[in-house]
């Protein structure tokens, strides 16, 4: 009966609102590009002219060997790593991978400009100069959009989406800017200007869009066997990944070795500890995938901020240790209760996966800064780590530490805040979200296949010959 | 009644042809190897001398550092982008990405071969000198027998592929022979070279085997749910590392840089136009996977010729809007009518994905050639970026626009032509080949494992019995 | 009935030995990094100053900028191709890939400091610095131990991994110390020190966890077509990295070149002579997906050793292609012989796949050693590749090629008798392993989705009905 539901469900018939936003909104980025995007002096044709003025020896020197592989990583991670995190439902991993596809693809064009605007304007000329180091910036944008869109998996509309991406980078671009340039807190990693931003926008839009009668999903709102796995790809390329992104915007050479190495062993920790949790809370001490795919990742969130310092080898094991085991409690406790009493569902579970770790990451930021001095850092390794020059020369680690936990307030007002205003613009009947019972499932916003394997018996001969019949069609749903 | 007729196709058996061909090519690969095949100065002990006499400070100078994260990348795309892509079929994942990596392995090794005698030879001693950019030219060789095999899927057998790819790369080696050193056209990401003739060459033979009753194997030519969530896994790889395919043999520096950015750009627009034409050609709005596994790469081809040139972010933007456009246009319109009036069967939709968009990547490269400026290059710039050296110093950016139009015709002509006399030769009746009914079905070339997903639930509970009894054998296709 | 009886077998109850395993060695990592491990010059803040010191001119001659691309390569190699490659049978996935995952994680952390204290150990101030080789060498070591795995997946509790994990890196850590520099042998790739040493271990455990009744659970051992499909992404993703495996320690420069050269070029060989052997051996000439899974995969594993010697691209073919054919034998005739006369059970065949072309790999480098001279190396380059310095200085090729031979035979002592020893440890009775008729199930370790593919249709309908009411039930296994 899906398959009849489906055709009569003309309030999430997105037919025209759907293109009408991707061709407008694409139109504007063209524009906006033409007016104010030009390659910078590492990707135009004069690096040439600049090497020889610079007394830069070799092109080795240029910006994109020292970034291009974690790039490509973090890049991975974006579309690959959210993209099949979210695939674990039984009947919404197009939904998951498509529309993560396709709000990344948005967002990293719009994250260009809103970004450039605030970093990358040059004032000579008025135009914003593009480089690797902006693209990995795009990608982090991005990120922040992924991870609210995983509070939401399953219950908005890909025009909803779209809205929610275009608030989402502007905000962020604003976050960014007061937290990192403003105040002056360093966050690597983005713990708390990627991760908390993030988790707490999309929770508050969820908070807004709470729908009291979504158990009318709840047949779809599983995984099936096959799912877990490829929702397991996801897991693994984050997870593999993640050194990668907490390094790729640290400073050359001893800045990103140590982002690396404290990002791995924080991970390496966290998994040790998911699968003891998981293991011990559960009847009979069976693990259970969710946490496996999820929780193992809270220790490369929480190490973000303070990746790039002397968080110390010890000091990252520790930081997994905890977040491994606090991630995962929060499947099993919190997010019941949040869904129960505080009325926020959250499909993928980013308060336990990014908000809470977030958070810890920016403490543990905060007290590394604070707890930083010139005898294990040297007095340039400190000016440098820390970028104490120019306004902030004679900032002391303890104010820097100060002004790490002035930051993650910021984030965490945005996320909040910036939520709830999205979240209320999002209720307007105008956006062909799902109904109630209709959540989770492809059919409602594509074109889902044939398939024996989901339908119960006794539909299924019947459905075989109609399949027969159907496959007489010139055309039956194939690529020729 | 599938296992049935399979154990009857006596037609389809390669046990004697398809190791006869693996073999007995492979032997000649090494015997040509030993002959021809030496390290360059770069991948050879002698580096330490070399260094010395170059005044090369430094390991990190080494081309290998310059351009072995792109190479890992590009490979990544041949044999899982390719790859998996090619799993959307139903029943026909174990040949989608199994035969693609046959046949990639194999051409690689004749590539190597084929390409070094015509640009690596080393005059002095008749040896072809490889290092890490061969084998990235190897690896883009390769890809234009899979996008040909793309045309091909499902309706020929291993034997006939090798065939392909034997010719295919001999052709390759030649045209790109023609294009690049005579013609003097410039191709970074092969939107010419590799896309235009890859994919004319496929449907080329695909015309030449057309088969009037194709629709004997309907049943087969699509895809079931997961089947769709393994292609797009193939999808997002080739999306994510197209910009190191279009920068990873580009100039050191800025080139490789720039291309990048063009690149990634182009792929970001297209994923939006795609999704708003999917939509708004679908009743009830709902997007269709295969749009979106297969055009939002379009952009990435169509940019192939200009991406090292100063084609211009929003040039770039404005390129990926089109192709998504035209791709998913394409598969909507275009494939049914090459099928139905021009007798052309393209299981995979090369035409969408890589012919058009590679003879747009050929215009857009020729437009973009011919108005270059010293202005905007830079005369180091301009004269580095063309290659203006040598026969062609004193070669004006028109007169490259012309040159850049005269490539991609001999790229039409080798892959319309090619494809012609090779499709001729694969007519044969002699190569295994499957029937009109055994189309698109592992069954015919692979051991499939017993499986109670596909099986109509009447045939499921005997099977089932089948199934134990059969596991009463030793050795019922386990490992050990 | 499956499901019934899972809950009542409470030997493989892991709910308390697990965790406590997990959390008290995890505690012991924390404690013996807090003692031991500390940065090194390249990763620590004082990086400034030792450029200063060195004169080293610029950033990227960080060993970071040499080794990290690499890293990230075998990085996915040992979470995502061996998990994957580890999903083939139709009810272990889970299992395979998240064992392996929590294995390898622990497993990093003990190689970090069992190679520490051999290799990286400061003697001023009784730290192990650690930097970027540190981690490539670590996820080396954890390879030796999922090599081991494979042998036994599906038959073991994950207690019982953790002590083979435990046991496995420490052999590891003594026989590498002993092999490469006691004896001085090189191995870049570690066909002797990971293949042939992890092989040797996971095969002489399985010998002593005979299973006699195994075949009680010959229903699971097998896989279904996606889990095949599955396997191939950890098949492809090993394929095409093995050549940043072989080259992420080696000699900077040509050293790491020569070394992604041979193995690229062994690996494309031993994909023809595989799909020549499985399409001969097999009635009507089919392909088995075991062998394109595995066997493709022997050359790499074969060329480890010699990757970095002048093996000449015509004799990495030529290891390549006798890999093909002898791992594909393997498959068909020997794994049976082991399984029925020596009562060896190998799930995976990693006797085929890394033990044979270990050896193999073993020899050849002896042979390519012995046969160096200065005329092939140049003076400089022998010194280098070989590593004649300090107490090696005089040492001649051939004496090396003897070296060579003996470090192979020291891992194989080591593999064999080690696994012997905990194999008998591992038979106590209190590892909570699976019952012969419950092995290959996901059921007894972890929670595994309601899912109707594979139940048969008696009990389909009716677990159709048991689903809807289970989902009335508030958290039926969702993430919210």
């Amino acid at each position: 009966q899906r398959t009849f539901l489906g055709h009569w469900c003309f309030n999430t018939n997105v037919r025209f609102s759907l293109p009408a936003v991707c061709v407008v909104w694409q139109t504007a980025m063209i524009i906006l590009f033409g007016v104010f995007i030009r390659y910078d002096e590492e990707s135009d044709p004069h690096w040439l002219e600049h090497k020889k003025l610079n007394n830069i020896s070799s092109d080795i020197e240029n910006d994109f060997y020292f970034r291009y592989p974690s790039f490509q990583d973090v890049h991975v991670m974006i579309f690959v790593g959210f993209g099949f995190l979210m695939t674990f439902l039984k009947r919404y991993s197009f939904g998951g991978v498509g529309f993560n596809f396709l709000i990344a693809a948005f967002g990293l064009q719009w994250a260009l400009l809103m970004q450039g605007w605030f970093h990358s304007l040059d004032y000579t000329d008025g135009k914003i100069k593009i480089g690797i180091e902006n693209l990995i910036n795009a990608d982090f944008c991005v990120a922040g959009c992924l991870i609210a869109y995983g509070a939401l998996l399953g219950k908005v509309s890909p025009v909803q989406l779209m809205v929610l991406t275009l608030f989402g980078i502007t905000l962020f671009a604003v976050e960014e800017y007061i937290i990192l340039n403003l105040i002056h807190a360093r966050d690597a990693g983005g713990s708390m200007v990627i991760h908390t931003f993030g988790a707490y926008y999309g929770l508050s839009i969820s908070w807004m869009l709470y729908r009291p009668n979504l158990d009318q999903s709840s047949r779809l709102q599983g995984s099936v066997y096959h799912s877990d796995v490829f929702a397991t790809i996801g897991t693994l390329f984050l997870w593999m990944f993640w050194p990668s992104f907490n390094s790729a915007i640290t400073d050359h050479g001893d800045g990103q070795h140590r982002a690396v190495i404290n990002t791995y062993l924080a991970l390496a920790s966290t998994v040790l500890t998911t699968v003891a949790m998981s293991s011990l809370f559960q009847k009979h001490g069976k693990l259970d995938m969710v946490h496996v795919q999820n929780s193992t990742l809270a220790g490369g969130v929480a190490v973000g901020t303070a990746a790039e310092f002397m968080l110390m080898p010890y000091g990252s094991l520790i930081v997994g240790f905890c977040c491994g085991v606090i991630s995962t409690l929060g499947y099993i406790y919190i997010s019941p209760f949040l869904e129960k009493y505080m009325k926020v569902q959250d499909t993928c579970g980013v308060h336990n996966l990014h908000a809470m770790p977030g958070v810890i990451g920016g403490i543990v930021g905060a007290i590394t800064a604070a707890a930083a001095s010139e005898s294990v850092y040297g007095h340039e390794g400190l000016v440098k780590t820390f970028d104490f020059e120019g306004a902030f020369e004679k900032m002391e680690p303890t104010t820097q530490g100060g002004h790490q936990a002035g930051g993650l307030c910021v984030a965490l007002i945005f996320g909040i805040g910036g939520g709830m205003i999205v979240g209320a613009i999002l209720r307007l009947p105008i956006w062909g979200d799902p109904a109630d019972d209709n959540c989770f499932d492809d059919e409602t916003y594509w074109e889902v296949p044939e398939d024996e394997e989901s339908i119960p018996p006794v539909l299924q001969y019947n459905n075989h010959i109609a399949d027969t019949n159907f496959s007489m069609e010139p055309y039956p749903r194939t690529r020729s």
